[in-house]
């Protein structure tokens, strides 16, 4: 999407590298870096210089070229696989991402692996562009259809976390369908929740709206079922970082509680997710592992200070411990409907494979 | 409670002054303030260097003893409740302490007058103490109670915001049962809701606890409904700003997420809280009016420095506003039970009425 006026992805080839937007800085400072090993890639990864689920997984398809480039042997590509792996346990991405490089590169003589490796990672990233925009044509139409009900005002869309174009290549899962119902005309308004304990709400989600021009007002993560409750908010729409086989969604922490808001209220609870996200191994959402981070993450944070640089400062005194699980499960029976890249469908196993047929053959 | 093993209240006489905690620098400097005059105690409660209903009620009916003993005519009272209660015009302690004090003073010879306000003002303080002490020990009989289904480990209790005995003289209302069962020996664990945007759990619950030695951890307020679904919170209690005649319970924003998880989850939730708290005039939740605090506590955050310092910073883009309401409402039906200085009840008019049966006679 664009950044003053400019289309912008989030990671592109120059200069012999890999270039990424260092999220770790934004809102308050737009920087790149140049990824040029593996290393450089794993260390963006955990470090979350880059991340969203699908952006993780452009990111570990690009780093792993990187690492075929410096060494094609079999051995090199699944050590390269597994350091990436394990650099972000929850996000399905990753897996899918990988596994389809290694398919790219199996076969091939390990000379003419390289270039396999950069056309796939490429295609691994155009890929997920067309999805993101495909997703964002079916929920702009949902978006349409909900703003009918409200020709007096805009529409009020409430969103979770950071699944916009930054957490993508470009358009991202949850706001593409802002993106293009804004870019049609529909008049609009988000309410980003603040996302802690990392603030990818207040930093990421307010800087991608602001920078394409979009209304929106940042809320604590405590509002949005107050807001709900007053009727201020029309539809909740948020990424997943992983979907079971039956509809659960996994995404980050807090989304559970406020898909519970929306459906004590009645409002329209919506996950955009690429099919890549999907987990048809898993059917149960509590099977899935929770990625615990560094308590500091909640106990320190990071913005701007009086002079202009970035400061960190303690909020939770040094005698308090703190625990930090970056995501949580919704449970589909809270989910009105999925948002894929072929359409929307109900958040059930059978609604799931009405749109991905082949995988009912496959069980 | 204790502070290094010392019994601690928020506010005591000490050298002809009264002394409070001055709760603006927790958790990260513990000092002390001395009210010498009419003026000190109007801006200990403006500044919020005193806060929390009871604590307000207890330091306004001090700041007016120290206003009559410079002057007991009736004039100097009037003036000093005016500006008392223009600190905080919405606090609704603030208006009862000032009406008992001027009811204690109205027909005494004004050289009486001195003597009979500390008297009051104390009463009042004693007063807040005997109701907290009392909703501790109907409360604590109900964690001993749930105790015995989790006899291998601590019971898990979470909280949201501060309702301890910084927020009152002494015990507080949702952390008074679990003072006297700690004290009582009994084995537990408080998760802490960080409570965005002003952080009172993070700074204030996490101190309090940590000083009185019980076990505790702080998190994110978007944790606790995944922790309630892997069966790791065995009850909830919060407090409540203000409880309509039907059990509603308004208190601090968020409050409402958490009963929603506790209830998907079958996790008891209580709200504790003195008669003080109860609006008999007031039947439906959605006729209490939120309060709007400035964006600024949403937009930025104060921690603790590198250098030891208190140092504020921006975590909002300056460029996206933000919304900060302070309360949300939490539907009677969500609420297991109200714990109050008379006991337990169902959280519905004819519990509460049971308890206040002279509300029945007025109505």
């Amino acid at each position: 999407m664009k950044i003053a006026g400019v289309p912008t992805r989030t990671l592109w080839l120059a200069d012999g590298a890999v270039r990424v937007i260092d999220q770790s800085r934004l809102p308050f400072e737009f920087r790149t870096v140049d990824l040029r090993s593996l290393a450089d890639a794993v260390r963006a990864i955990r470090t979350m210089v880059v991340r969203g689920a699908p952006l993780i997984g452009a990111t570990a398809a690009h780093g792993l070229a990187l690492a075929v480039r410096d060494d094609p042997s079999d051995r090199a590509i699944e050590d390269a696989a597994r350091a990436l792996l394990a650099t972000r346990p929850t996000a399905h991405n990753l897996a899918w991402a990988l596994d389809r490089m290694r398919a790219a590169l199996a076969n091939l003589a390990p000379a003419a692996r390289a270039d396999a490796a950069f056309r796939e990672a490429a295609a691994i990233g155009d890929d997920d562009v067309a999805r993101c925009r495909a997703i964002g044509e079916h929920g702009s139409a949902i978006l349409r259809r909900l703003a009918r009900e409200t020709p007096d005002r805009p529409l009020n869309v409430l969103t979770h976390c950071n699944a916009g174009w930054l957490a993508c290549v470009d358009f991202g899962t949850a706001l593409a369908p802002v993106y293009l119902a804004h870019d049609e005309g529909l008049a609009l308004h988000v309410w980003v929740d603040e996302t802690r304990p990392r603030n990818q709400g207040a930093s990421l989600t307010a800087f991608e709206l602001a920078a394409h021009g979009i209304p929106h007002t940042v809320i604590a993560d405590n509002l949005g079922g107050h807001l709900m409750q007053r009727g201020q908010v029309d539809v909740v729409i948020v990424g997943s970082d992983r979907t079971t086989a039956a509809a659960d969604v996994c995404n980050k922490v807090g989304t559970y509680l406020k898909a519970l808001a929306a459906h004590d209220n009645g409002v329209p609870f919506y996950a955009a997710l690429p099919a890549s996200t999907i987990d048809w191994s898993i059917a149960r959402g509590e099977d899935i592992p929770i990625e615990e981070r560094p308590a500091r993450e909640l106990t320190h944070l990071t913005g701007l200070g009086d002079g202009g640089e970035l400061t960190t400062v303690r909020v939770v005194p040094a005698g308090s411990p703190a625990l930090n699980l970056a995501f949580d499960v919704t449970p589909a029976r809270l989910v009105t409907g999925l948002i894929t890249e072929r359409g929307v469908c109900p958040a059930t196993s059978e609604g799931l494979l009405g749109l991905y047929p082949e995988r009912r053959r496959e069980r």
